[in-house]
């Protein structure tokens, strides 16, 4: 199929080497550009100057950027994909932004005959790389039906879960579900440390009880060798923790917890942890214990 | 081994009857007598009338109440262990208390030659009653292995972790990492609700991606059938999360979504949960998010 990729960052570059990798006729965008001139250098895709330009002559448009102002931009401005929507354009957008947002999105498609789907992603840097992705589905059938061969060439899995924002929904509430897991993780940690208990017991005991869980099992090496480079970046999670506790706002859901971890993530950014993985979180409790130095890898110099 | 076996609630008394069935020889009390009495229906063990006469002529005493007080009336009351403790004795304590108090039981039964080690237990009512349970160990190395034929008999699997107190030190911060991890998904799950995603829906998402946890597996289809009859009960899971933030100002630790936890925990024990499962704590979120209404069932209806 030819597709335009808007957005080659961490998650969207490995996604559109491996449409490429599937036999698609991908061009690429990113707002820096030098991003997508290394999907060009990693697989040949073509390199457009527009989000207008890519999606002009493509069945399809996935989208992977960092948040709602980003989505609006690649869509709505001067130079966006609504000036060339059509009828049979099909835009997927797997950015993890404001359902309601993304609602509104899909209403402005449809008014010239294209159409959205919101696909939020799961699985991490390397569930992209590897073609592992697990995606959450908001949208017609119909449309998530044309997207298939695109969800097999990126990902393992698909889940529908409704119409338009319903993935994003259900992407939120994973994404909350991992924040509160880590902080578990972390707050136990730093009170075990402080009972003498190591780091490694904890682990070990983790993974033998019911404590067991995907977040700690991906995290708990990283943690082990105080590697803390962004994987997920703090800065990202905090942007998914405030669009959850929008929608929440939105809908008259109160979440006390989210609320409180959504603060120790102001500060750790505040503290310079933004570039950070989110796990970094825990040397901020760490700190605040007067357990170690700080000090988590700075991204940049790695 | 002759064992006095003190406490045969929701999970000394299955564990009591495991030590039976492995052939030990027990002595069993518990505060109310009925229970002590079920006991010795089920496989034939003795009934004391007080700690110290069951722990008179033993070499074990295995304790398994619900809190610190309960400990100390057990080890120093008028009838207490204390009172009969002599060299040789081993009390093995599995209640989650303070770790700071079980140092000093242990301190007070040296004195007497005797010993104690700390020995939570993690697995539930179904691990106790399966002989599976996870023994989480504080305390002198060779006591520890003179208990090993009972821990053998009550489950599967001993960790030794340090010196006395230790033991509780890591229960605690596993039973904060339970609280929390359970937190997020109920959190999480009103969220997705308030957006039309159903529960099973979360549940299938939770299954498949890296927000799979033992809790989530465990809860997941007592939550399906909004069954929430005490397996953990909400007021066991608060007085665990008071000990937390007692050892957390103890050692100048900062927890902070625990402490919004126990918030919430304060409330829904206010509100008639106490008695419930921890896991009813979800009827508390929906409440407040207008969901459906509270009524968990009543746990001395079933």
């Amino acid at each position: 199929m030819k597709v335009a990729f808007l957005g080659t960052g961490i998650m969207g570059g490995p996604m559109a080497v491996n449409l490429v990798k599937a036999g698609h006729d991908v061009t690429v965008w990113n707002r820096t550009a030098a991003k997508a001139q290394l999907v060009q250098d990693a697989c040949g895709a073509r390199v457009a100057i527009s989000p207008a330009e890519a999606a002009a002559d493509c069945q399809i448009v996935w989208i992977c950027v960092s948040d709602t102002a980003a989505v609006e931009r690649v869509l709505l401005a001067e130079d966006g994909v609504l000036g060339v929507a059509r009828p049979g354009l099909l835009v997927a957008d797997s950015s993890t932004i404001s359902p309601v947002a993304s609602q509104n999105f899909a209403a402005r498609l449809r008014e010239r005959g294209a159409d959205l789907v919101d696909c939020p992603v799961t699985g991490s840097k390397r569930g992209a790389e590897a073609g592992e992705l697990i995606f959450i589905v908001g949208g017609k059938q119909e449309s998530i039906e044309r997207l298939e061969p695109l969800f097999s060439a990126m990902g393992q899995r698909v889940f529908a879960i409704g119409g338009n924002g319903m993935g994003l929904v259900a992407k939120l509430a994973m994404n909350l579900n991992i924040a509160l897991i880590f902080q578990g993780f972390a707050e136990g940690l730093v009170l075990a440390e402080k009972g003498g208990v190591r780091v490694r017991q904890m682990l070990e005991i983790i993974g033998a009880t019911m404590l067991r869980s995907g977040v700690v099992e991906y995290k708990g090496p990283f943690i082990e060798r105080r590697d803390f480079t962004a994987n997920f970046p703090l800065a990202l999670m905090l942007k998914d923790i405030h669009l959850m506790l929008d929608f929440a706002r939105e809908n008259r859901v109160k979440l006390p917890a989210l609320e409180t971890v959504e603060e120790i993530y102001t500060v750790a950014a505040e503290e310079g942890l933004a570039g950070a993985d989110y796990a970094a979180i825990l040397t901020l409790l760490e700190k605040w214990a007067g357990l170690r130095s700080p000090a988590p890898t700075p991204v940049e110099a790695r």
